[in-house]
């Protein structure tokens, strides 16, 4: 029975045209990672899971693909059986204890409603329950437990009809993730740093450091698919480990100039921050749980003006003297060495913050002094990505102004990278390409060369077995000059052939029929043309020169 | 904690120096490939799993790796209760039907050493039990029953609890087979054959038949890993579809002796057959099943002689009347046109025999007329690869003689590729170049080239800030002149940098300390002979002439 193919969501086909166009940007970013003296590695696709889990935090985790186990996998299914068992325990202690404490202390349901009252009862619960709780996994089941036995049980009567219904949902909630680790014990790779930190470790004493490496392949994502977000997409990643010096950051900085630079995507904005900066504005504020709403507050500073952006901080619990004393953020100007000339009487007591400067500006000089070929270098003190990830550095690409598409490229340093694999003390600075969103950024600019559009050079017209045996030999040394060529399969109609040379986009057809054979000659077609030209089959090198 | 990190077994990292090398293949490849006019498709890495399950067969299936539904996989997973009861009924159903049927009839023990005893009741429960027994997946489960209920239930007493423990038995050993699809929709990618066809098929509205496609992609298959065999390897294949024109068999041919040329992997053996050869000798031997016992001794003529392999031939069950009628291949002789001379003589009764012969002599031919470069046509009439696949041509290639490796490509005709997703009657014909082999054969025979090993050009030794933004706008020269380059991240010890530049094989370092700079000159030193040369910063120019 024929099936009806598809492909999974969130995943593509690439035709010829668009492997070529993505291969066009590919081998331009590789061609400047190794004249910058990038060398390239490979992982495998898939990691041991342990490798992946616990990295990219608990939304990570979720959207981390696993492998089933091959063979019996199901040898530790008898664990569901257990889990169930476990969680009815653990719901059934809380559940009587709940009707305990409620009993004695004569709680009613408006006690329920007091502030704070449920909050006090869950600390207890969660203390004194903690060991069968943790098949509950979350704070979150525990909560709803205690609004469901105070809620949907009416005078806190005893209804076991619906506890067990409860825990058969919280059970199946819970179950997929208690269980996968069972039955998967490997993952496809969800990025190319935590593979390159595990190949570090595994590979240190081969290693010659500073290590400069660059890997460009696919990673996958169980992501919710949308435009322009894929589950499986390519990445491509330059880093170097093992050195500390300020060298990184501006070669980095170069990089990105060369390469969208050579793409002909002229006008890029290379943005730059450091962690530091941040730590400082964090001081000045007064407090280092707000600095991600400061931030994104100061970000709107040209969209919606001084006065709404003070607005939405005191808002979010931002003090008055807080925001007085940041004040000088609001009024940055000019570039980006004279803004650090603002920043550094803004943050002139804070050590971190000053250090952070110290950094900027020996980059921005030294790249200053260089200069860049077509990207500008902005100093932004809101650009935050990775908070908590990055140490050092903090790298964005814009695309020019006028093309609207988040950022193109991004990256920033981290001072552990290799620790979490056992390798402490090791520095590590990396940037990345997003290679489907410079393919779409392209794409609109109309930059991709047209000659990516023909797949081949020449194509001979089929006229029967004695010619085409005269064209494959002709064939056979264009391919060697490097030409793509090649003879039509079969003596179809001229008509059927010319409509595949056109369809290919051919530039030049050949044709030699029975004449041309007897004249042991060729006729080229230039088809943009229509023109005509004759050459002799045994001197096709004046034709290959004319390519 | 830090964990010691580890990567699956059956995958690889790849050095920078491997990764090099296998481009240095992989680009060869491609380069011919789109000499000879093929297109790049990529396909995505997984697959859903019913494009996948039940093309490769049921050791295929197993071997396909499976991925994990992502968010709550385990929605279907009552379903393994069903199944388990489901499993319980078939046995106790069938046992019962067996202790009537002996009850009935009175069998004793040696009524079950009869032969064909057990056969008889087999198929009579096997009708009877259809329907549930489909639960029970194969015969063995059903024979196992069988002897289990005779054998170990002594006089064919009942006992339930080893009745019990056997179907506990069953039920483990199916139900991951049976849950594997309730949990797992998508499947990674165990060839490329199978994605191109569903590729044709969804997009052949857009495809301009005939199609050459090349394709390069990992793939990934549960095998147990062995020397020279991975659970993630790539393919690089190279087909036509909808086109049944034997050019496409030359242009083939013709395609593996240019690229190991361009590989100097000169010496390859190209080994070519016809499935219609194989079905007219099948004719000749009178019996399509025996045919490949019969290839697999004559495969043997060289090593054991005519005598073992007769001998062979017969014990396998081919009549002697058949070995005297296939008798002219134990003496074919001579070049790939002469043996078919003689073929012809022993197929000259079979209508598919000759059309073989037939189509082999106008390959053959044409080849002879256009030359191979490095490479030899033999024909092989033991050639089987595939024997179930593939309709007409049968390639494979061998390693150049003394060098133990199995084949390093293959390939062939197959008539109804995109059949099985529903569109019929096109023809396809594909090569495969096998990469890991070809890697281990380069690397024996030393034919990697030496540039390989060399990850970058120059170094620049690092005097210190002043001396290094003098080397790093040199570097900034270089790199424009598609040089690898790089300056020294930190102006540590002269002994580090230099080990450095040895470890990375650096064949040029670049010195520019405190008298370099006064003068505005820099410094380079061959590597390879300890030479030293001064050029004026201001002309680098002379410099990267040199190179």
């Amino acid at each position: 029975m024929a099936q009806k193919p598809s492909i999974p969501k969130g995943t593509r086909d690439f035709s010829p045209t668009e492997v070529a166009r993505r291969n066009y940007i590919i081998q331009i970013i590789k061609k400047h990672f190794e004249v910058y003296g990038f060398q390239p590695i490979e992982t495998p696709s898939f990691e041991n899971s342990e490798t992946l889990l616990g990295k990219y935090g608990d939304e990570g985790d979720r959207l981390i693909f696993k492998i089933l186990n091959s063979g019996d996998f199901l040898k530790q299914a008898d664990y569901l059986q257990e889990f169930r068992a476990k969680v009815s325990k653990s719901i059934h202690l809380i559940n009587n204890e709940i009707l305990d404490i409620v009993k004695k202390n004569g709680f009613t349901k408006k006690d329920y409603y007091k502030d704070g009252f449920t909050e006090t009862l869950f600390f207890g619960l969660k203390k004194k329950f903690g060991e069968h709780h943790r098949y509950l996994k979350n704070d979150t089941i525990l909560r709803s437990l205690l609004d469901f036995n105070f809620l949907r049980i009416h005078d806190f009567g005893q209804d076991s009809s619906k506890i067990e219904r409860f825990i058969d949902e919280l059970y199946k909630k819970e179950r997929s993730g208690e269980f996968a680790p069972k039955i998967s014990e490997k993952a496809l790779r969800y990025d190319l740093t935590v593979p390159f930190a595990r190949y570090v470790v595994m590979h240190q004493n081969e290693i010659d450091f500073p290590f400069k490496r660059y890997q460009i392949q696919p990673v996958w994502r169980a992501d919710r698919p949308q435009k322009g977000r894929f589950r499986e997409f390519y990445q491509c990643d330059a880093d170097v480990v093992g050195s500390d010096s300020l060298l990184q950051e501006v070669e980095l900085i170069q990089l990105y100039d060369a390469v969208f630079t050579d793409l002909k995507l002229t006008g890029t904005t290379i943005k730059l921050n450091n962690r530091k900066i941040l730590s400082g504005i964090a001081e000045v504020i007064g407090a280092k749980h707000l600095l991600i709403d400061f931030t994104v507050a100061l970000d709107k500073l040209d969209k919606i003006g001084e006065e709404k952006v003070k607005e939405e901080m005191l808002n979010k619990g931002i003090s008055e003297i807080a925001i007085e004393k940041a004040s000088p953020l609001f009024a940055m100007n000019g570039d980006a060495a004279e803004q650090l000339a603002q920043l550094k009487s803004l943050l002139a007591d804070s050590e971190v913050g000053m250090s952070g400067i110290s950094e900027l500006e020996e980059i921005i000089s030294t790249i200053k002094e260089l200069g860049l070929k077509s990207a500008s270098l902005q100093l932004d003190v809101t650009l935050a990505r990775g908070l908590n990830y990055y140490t050092g550095a903090i790298f964005e690409v814009s695309a020019p102004e006028g093309v609207s598409m988040g950022s193109i490229g991004g990256g920033g340093r981290y001072d552990d990278l290799t620790g979490i694999f056992g390798l402490k003390d090791v520095s590590g600075i990396g940037i990345s390409f997003g290679l489907d969103r410079i393919y779409l950024v392209l794409e609109e600019l109309g930059l991709f060369p047209e000659r990516l559009d023909k797949s081949i050079d020449v194509l001979c017209i089929n006229f029967g077995e004695k010619e085409s045996l005269s064209s494959l030999k002709l064939v056979g040394k264009l391919r060697e000059s490097g030409i793509k060529a090649e003879v039509y399969p079969s003596a179809a109609k001229m008509q059927k052939q010319m409509k595949y040379a056109n369809n290919r986009k051919v530039p030049y057809v050949v044709l030699i029929g029975e004449r041309e054979l007897l004249n042991q000659e060729f006729v080229v077609k230039t088809m943009a043309t229509g023109e005509q030209e004759t050459y002799s089959l045994k001197n096709p090198g004046n034709f290959i020169d004319t390519l």
